[in-house]
């Protein structure tokens, strides 16, 4: 049994309508002749939907919905110390796992696929995106002085996580090494980090270069810059996933450049909590690869990929009054491609032999007419809520707009419920 | 007949539920405990959606949505003479009368409520603005080097849309006199169209200082910065709208407050169009009234309000580094008490008394959960799909997420139709 979607357009192909043909996980067939289906396939008619991989979001702490609104107009230090971690502190394993939900019924009813997670209880974020169905990167934060004073305990949380997830779900989560940041992790326990990365087989997905403070503080401890320090310990060795990369200067470049490092680029966050603006132009131009992620919603305060490839566009334009920077295409690319390569996913384009991670979103509103270059469509005018569909490896998630792994009015009174609890 | 609604939360008030009562155009009770109807009242269970008073949208030129997507990534002049002024050529009445009709519909399905609009054809804008039951501010954009050089027959343009609809569809539609800017008109020009605004009680709407190109000519030609060449032509005598305001400085700034002028802040366009960006907590600290605009829908590429508040507080707070740059609040009223400053319309603030514009907006979703603070709520977390409700002076134009004075589907049919005569 297949699925038959018919009368789709595609991203990247003309204004023609297709069929494609999905079996199992993956594109068996793309044409815009008929494509006739078998007794037992599944036909959905697409309405002339436009048809896309879906969006990876590259950096995110999924529970931190919870936080959603705490405190929108502090700075990153006192958010964190004042607001997230009083809060964080009294989250029940239980919390994360509602959390997470939450975070993904946001995510999946805006077209996202797969995402990379840090944060902790671990074990309850994987259990909620395994029911999701989604894909995902997930990680313990680690934060240890040293591997004496904590050090040891932290990564020990990584090694059970990586025994039991990793590889898990078909295939659809895995598990990365997540030293929190320079500031939270001592060297020693980031050497630890990159032998556990390394003889494991794992990624490594870490906050660099956030703010002004880290990369000073760091320079002051170490000589280096937060990027040339990971280098010198031999952590960029790993595949890594650098959320942020604000503060980079061209030094730091060649050698995220090199090393093949992606950067989850997260404007809105870096705007928010005023640590300024990742410079993606001399990124993407000195051979970086730049994904694109939210970050979590308490700095965000969505996990929304149309409003955070617009945001990344708008703030690529508007200080450098370039008009020609970051096009449609260059924007989709991020929150697509960049994003699976981050993840290690492998790529889609909607393409034969290509995995079925598909979402359809409609072009058929007020505000997506006229809709004659689908690319600038979906870069510039379209929003979370034209996206109707979406199916990961071939399963259907969410069909005309019905979440069907998560019961979002359950997840949603938890949610109420829990954090009535905590805040009263 | 008056309409009750019940069980909504305000915007501004605390988080409990009220009832409000409108009869006729206005406001007539606001209370939280329940208020009885009349047999003949129309009872609206507001299920706890958030009540606010719709938004302003104070820089507009609404048949632009039929260039949605045109250029994308071409600076403001090459996008004005090789894309936008050839297509515009082309545009009969009809054209315009559709185009406006399909803006309007998108801007009505993000809680707009009024308008101010600048562009030709505009007896169309008006039939159109009318049949839809919102308010606005219309005008003909005048371009002419000087009066006798097609000047005289510009202002008769406005004199006659002034004759035909200032103070028409029961006040909703004022008109106001909009030489095009400082680069497209003569300076009798704008002496005759002050003239003109100041003998017809009418109000300006200009664009004023958007790019560095036109300050430069300005400059280059009187020796004054744009806003003092109009100041030493009178023109800031009359109340004035002035679009953009990206490149003033600190004397500038001291003129416009003390003008009074308000400034429409088109953030997405100025960023989209690399003009750069208008220095609005400068503005704001030096007592000049900062409303928001889309600017037209092909250097936006939308016309919705809650993206455009959202852009606003990121490219104010990105480059500055300023986590406090812009609260929820200030941007939200931006995007409304600002707006109706601009369009001289009285303030709306759901107080008995008020005009009854009025915006139901759900705040049940999964992205709007938690939903604590309705301020940083709608600010930060809201999208236009939200909104499901929207009444213009007691009349509900959108009810249930259905558009009542505007046929969505005929008006798009129109509007492919005629794009595809111009572009084949």
């Amino acid at each position: 049994m297949g699925i038959l979607l018919r009368n789709v357009r595609l991203l990247g192909h003309d204004a023609s309508l297709y069929t494609v043909r999905i079996d199992g996980e993956r594109i068996t067939a793309v044409s815009r002749a008929s494509v006739p289906p078998t007794a037992e396939d599944d036909v959905i008619d697409g309405d002339a939907k436009l048809a896309l991989p879906g969006f990876v979001n590259a950096h995110t702490h999924l529970p931190m919905v919870l936080m959603r609104g705490l405190a929108d107009d502090v700075p990153l230090e006192e958010w964190l110390e004042d607001y997230v971690w009083p809060l964080e502190r009294k989250l029940t394993p239980e919390d994360v796992y509602w959390g997470t939900l939450l975070a993904l019924a946001e995510a999946l009813r805006g077209g996202t696929v797969a995402v990379a997670d840090m944060y902790f209880h671990t074990d309850q974020v994987a259990r909620a995106v395994e029911e999701s169905g989604m894909r995902s990167v997930l990680s313990y934060g680690i934060i240890a002085r040293s591997m004496s004073d904590g050090g040891e305990r932290e990564l020990r949380v990584t090694e059970t996580l990586a025994a039991k997830w990793h590889g898990a779900a078909q295939g659809r989560i895995a598990v990365a090494v997540s030293p929190h940041s320079t500031y939270t992790c001592g060297e020693d326990v980031w050497r630890a980090c990159r032998g556990l990365a390394k003889e494991r087989g794992l990624g490594i997905h870490t906050h660099l270069s956030e703010s002004r403070e880290e990369v000073a503080r760091v320079r002051e401890r170490t000589g280096d810059s937060p990027p040339q320090y990971l280098e010198r310990l031999g952590v960029l060795e790993v595949p890594t996933v650098a959320a942020h990369c604000v503060h980079v200067d061209e030094a730091d470049l060649a050698l995220l450049a090199r090393r093949g490092v992606v950067v989850a680029h997260c404007p809105k966050s870096n705007a928010k909590l005023g640590n300024g603006l990742a410079p993606i132009h001399a990124m993407r131009a000195r051979g970086v690869r730049v994904a694109l992620g939210t970050d979590g919603a308490a700095s965000n305060n969505r996990l929304d990929m149309i409003e955070e490839l617009r945001a990344a566009w708008l703030l690529a334009r508007g200080p450098s009054e370039d008009p020609r920077a970051l096009s449609a295409g260059e924007a989709i690319s991020m929150a697509t491609d960049e994003g699976r390569a981050g993840l290690g996913l492998p790529p889609a384009h909607l393409k034969v032999g290509d995995v079925a991670d598909v979402v359809l979103l409609r072009l058929d509103a007020p505000h997506t007419t006229p809709a004659g270059d689908a690319v600038s469509t979906l870069a510039f005018s379209s929003q979370s809520s034209d996206v109707t569909d979406v199916f990961v490896g071939g399963r259907p998630l969410m069909r005309k707009g019905r979440l069907l792994t998560i019961d979002e009015e359950r997840v949603q009174s938890e949610v109420v419920r829990l954090l009535r609890r905590h805040t009263n």
